[in-house]
């Protein structure tokens, strides 16, 4: 194996020209290193507690939750370029106070919008589980009311867990071309190390082992067809990974090079992920690396909707293109 | 809550005139430091890679299997009272090599032996997903031919995830009563620190979420006892919770004060567990938690049985008392 590349030489070879500066020398790093920031945190955190309120979603809030959420705040108010910020455990999106000495850009400029989620998997924390935080950087002054599919231009995957790593998307609207790699983070260093340059689904025919993650499984007591679809997943004998952490559930199919992840919506089990925080940066990266990322509910692809609230829910069926297909196909009963 | 305890303090408090000094002062706080250096070594190891080797399991051995392998058997060389040790990495039970200046007790003074599986959980590590370090630790000079639920007096689970914790159980020959307590290990303060001083299962009537982890799922599509226990769990609506790594899947139900694991064994999927480095360490731990650990092949209680060969396999389920003994008998076809 060639030694890892840092994450500055990769993108000055992968984007020799680009007009993107403060995306690929500003945005991305300061993200990635604030992940750094959000599992040091946590690895000091022995005292994982509520704090005694709840988020916008109605979930508890943990002690962790609001301490990491300030963490990525706070590299955010130091990137001129990122305009507006809005988080899982933020009220809405919000114009980025910048620290003083920083000048916001002008429309003349580079400017982003940064939605993010800063530790998802608050139920698996106490166990000492993998979670992870999710970000989606936005073209423009807002994520709201735009065309994910082209305004979503970068998305990272953190997966805080006995080491510290992140996939990392990218896809210009200026570019044919969309890039997906993971990159190792290191707080003894802080070292950004670029340990897979081309993170891509491997074609189903060359998969020895098929994965899958059934979200929301008590969904399938009452829903015939989501009780289908895991009956057929048991007899054709793919192997079960489901840890409950979004993050890590769909981190594995990207190192594996295979797997599907299903959150399903039945009647009695409503959309549960946040379009905004999860599952659009989810998507962006699910697509850059060759796999499909599709709302079950409507079997569209879920970058083709914009996002109109903050609060936007979704179901999701994602990884291998062929797997997800035959997902939706059987969740729709067709 | 009240500040987390030192966990020499606690175990002052706990064993105020013990007989086993060596054991509370030098074994378990030696073994609990060396999982912090195993958490170290895999947070600095971005490069997972094949050690081109086999163990005497067959897996693949990872260069950090190796490396982790070694940094508890340098402990242990510093522990005059381990006589023997063996690990899942290691051919057999071997004499401990001690460090110079360290004199290894006699017969007259405490004797242990230790058997250890270092990094569990290698399939998942790519992913980043919490692994964990299994150690058991026996009276006498030798693990082997020894009666588990007297001999194994001690155990130690370990979760490297996004923080480094670890369950600790005892059961002394000696003493009525059993004792099974969480530390958060630090590694940059080398604290041991006592987190929750009585980890045990709930009642099952007290329950509200039921959690159960399917080991080997594959093996339910041809064998109809298992796959029945499945679609029981389904339309019973218990949460799935499976990440495929033992120590982070049995540790889950610690946490959560309810669960079952089960690794079955059926026509066509052998025993897999190995009793030594990886059941009977759990067994023991799950028993002082209040639970059950029980061999699904033969129904009976997992440290009923000496173990003859460091090779030594079985099934396992365990977990909530009432759940294994279901589990248990569903299996059986009873």
């Amino acid at each position: 194996m060639p030694p890892a590349l840092l994450l500055s030489e990769f993108l000055k070879q992968k984007f020799p020209n680009s007009d993107r500066t403060h995306l690929l020398t500003s945005v991305l790093p300061t993200l990635l290193n604030s992940i750094i920031s959000v599992a040091q945190c946590l690895r000091d955190s022995q005292d994982i507690q509520t704090a005694g309120s709840q988020n916008t979603s109605g979930d508890q809030q943990l002690n962790v939750d609001l301490t990491t959420n300030e963490i990525i705040h706070a590299a955010i108010r130091t990137c001129p370029s990122i305009i507006s910020a809005s988080s899982e455990e933020d009220e809405g999106e919000n114009a980025v106070q910048h620290n003083s000495g920083v000048s916001p850009h002008d429309s003349n400029q580079e400017q982003y919008s940064v939605a993010f989620d800063p530790l998802d998997g608050s139920s698996i924390i106490p166990a000492n589980w993998s979670v992870g935080t999710i970000i989606g950087i936005w073209d423009g002054v807002s994520a709201l009311n735009q065309r994910a599919a082209s305004k979503q231009i970068a998305a990272i995957l953190g997966v805080l867990g006995p080491r510290t790593t992140a996939i990392v998307a990218i896809r210009l609207p200026s570019s044919d071309s969309s890039l997906c790699f993971e990159v190792g983070l290191s707080s003894s260093t802080q070292d950004i190390l670029v340990i897979r340059e081309n993170v891509q689904f491997k074609r189903v025919e060359g998969v020895k082992t098929r994965y899958f993650a059934p979200a929301n499984l008590r969904a399938a007591a009452q829903d015939a067809a989501y009780k289908k679809l895991i009956d057929h997943f048991i007899e054709k004998e793919y192997t079960l990974r489901y840890s409950g952490g979004l993050v890590p559930d769909v981190y594995h199919a990207f190192v594996k090079g295979h797997g599907v992840y299903v959150s399903p919506v039945t009647a009695k089990s409503k959309a549960k992920l946040r379009v905004l925080y999860e599952v659009a940066p989810i998507a962006l990266i699910v697509e850059c690396a060759g796999g499909r990322a599709v709302d079950p509910a409507t079997g569209e692809d879920i970058l083709v909707k914009e996002v109109r609230d903050v609060d936007d829910r979704s179901g999701l069926v994602c990884g291998t293109r062929e797997e997800v297909d035959m997902v939706v196909r059987t969740l729709r009963g067709e």
